[in-house]
């Protein structure tokens, strides 16, 4: 095995994503040595007992001391104020990221936090589950996902190199690194996740609060498209309230051009324009084909994953 | 093996579904002899090639011919004239089924089509692939599936015994079997399964649309929920024209409704209430748990195979 990518590693907050990044980290041997603290004392003892970690505080800046690199992987809005907690230990040259849902608050936050001398370079890994807690996260989350880091603008000449050294981290995790502006990041993210999010939650309430249909009936007849909505409608509840708050623009405009469009086909339905929905229907079967051959699809996604 | 609960079978429509029928009717031993018919000439030749069917006939009419049981498999908007074509071959007492997405509209057809002394009985087996064609089907698609049976008012007295037998054919190909009233089954269909696949061919299509993201960002990074609702907007666009058209009432109400919670949520979004959004999230996330503990989810859901 090469030498570890970090010597020492810091991880705030470990739920799903946390827990799957110290696990990685330690199944590649990615990082020397690995501290975590999480602001529930019911997570710290979980993540004592799994003995995944090799110290677990309950202070974030004693975590962060001494530490290469710090990730904060709370809930998107909770890193404020834990940037700020841990910011005392932060030691110089120390790179300072994350792995939230929303790039552009969360850097901000960051930022704010930290002090001069440390490396602010937010990330965001394109994995997870539809599960959540310590308990969820497994070594192998981040293989053959993309991790998309946003650099800030930064006058200090380490700070590419900063750049290069976590994303040879994540690469030792097993993800693909993409650098991108984080306001596109915000963009990009409303199309691909945020939205698909949010209208899987609101078909699942839409579906709970009919009077005809039985919640009953909307279970024992998921397997003609529904179910696929529940699974991602069972994410973690905290994180995407964060998330649609935090990335409020950018959710509200995409949904804005989703609305317009369902809108549109709505009116086709109403007035029997069967080559209109046809057309559309053959464009997306395209789309699909498209991500197949480009190889982001797997035989047992990432997200599908479900354990019984 | 019990003797087969059909003796003779005609299948009229052979992609997806109809080839699934024909496999797990032989495979089970449900069927003494299979006839088929489909009105795509290379369709009919592959279903040669394939080997799958007894006899495949260039005429709806003659592949109906002597059968006890006729299923009609076509495309929803395609059944009314298959019906018509294929009822010359009707014999007396043949139960007349088929498995479309929407049972009020094609329960009309096929009724409109058959003679006196046949047994009409529209069925929906609630299982699928985004794939089509004859070589998408398999045998073991309706294995724990429901199949939904929506009986007609009947004064012939050997109408319930039709209906049993019918019943007896789906639960010999592995699914297990509801009668429902045609109406409630188009409501609860077009909750599970057609407002789903409403929304995913949607925003697919207006992820397409984009300026600002491209095409490739939205393949590259779909693993954070959108690529679920890719593979579902990869199903069968003409299938999928004609349940719109046919089920329209249901599927504009049922949306209506989507839209307005919808609506709520962007407002709740936009006015940063993040109590009402956290409290959604937490109730769908309850509804996804009632739906894997009912064993309604299984680790490898028949609905997202993925065939590479």
């Amino acid at each position: 095995m090469s030498p570890p990518t970090v010597e020492r590693l810091a991880v705030i907050g470990c739920g799903l994503i946390g827990s799957s990044v110290i696990r990685a980290a330690r199944a590649k041997g990615a990082a020397g040595a690995i501290a975590v603290y999480d602001s529930n004392p019911a997570v710290r003892d979980r993540v004592r007992a799994l003995g995944i970690a090799d110290q677990v505080f309950d202070d974030p800046a004693a975590a962060a001391a001494g530490a290469d690199l710090v990730i904060f992987a709370a809930p998107p809005a909770a890193i404020a104020d834990a940037a700020k907690a841990a910011a005392p230990g932060f030691k110089p040259g120390a790179i300072v990221s994350d792995v939230g849902s929303v790039k552009q608050a969360i850097g901000d936050a960051l930022n704010a936090a930290a002090p001069p001398g440390v490396f602010v370079i937010p990330g965001h890994p394109i994995a997870g589950t539809e599960q959540s807690g310590p308990d969820a996260g497994f070594a192998t989350l981040f293989e053959g996902r993309w991790t998309i880091l946003c650099p800030r603008a930064s006058a200090d000449p380490a700070y590419p190199a900063a750049v290069e050294r976590l994303s040879a981290f994540w690469r030792a995790l097993g993800a693909q690194v993409e650098l991108m502006d984080e306001r596109h990041h915000d963009l990009v993210l409303a199309v691909t996740s945020h939205l698909p999010h949010l209208i899987a939650y609101n078909i699942v309430g839409t579906a709970a609060d009919l009077e005809e249909v039985t919640q009953t009936e909307v279970m024992k007849y998921s397997a003609g498209g529904f179910r696929d909505f529940t699974r991602i409608a069972a994410s973690d509840p905290v994180m995407w309230r964060d998330v649609f708050l935090l990335n409020k623009d950018a959710v509200l405009e995409i949904l804005g051009r989703f609305t317009e469009d369902l809108q549109a086909l709505s009116r086709a339905i109403r007035w029997g324009e069967g080559d209109k929905l046809e057309a559309l229907f053959t464009r997306t079967r395209e789309i699909r084909r498209g991500i197949v051959a480009a190889g982001q699809e797997n035989p047992e996604p990432n997200f599908g994953r479900d354990k019984k």
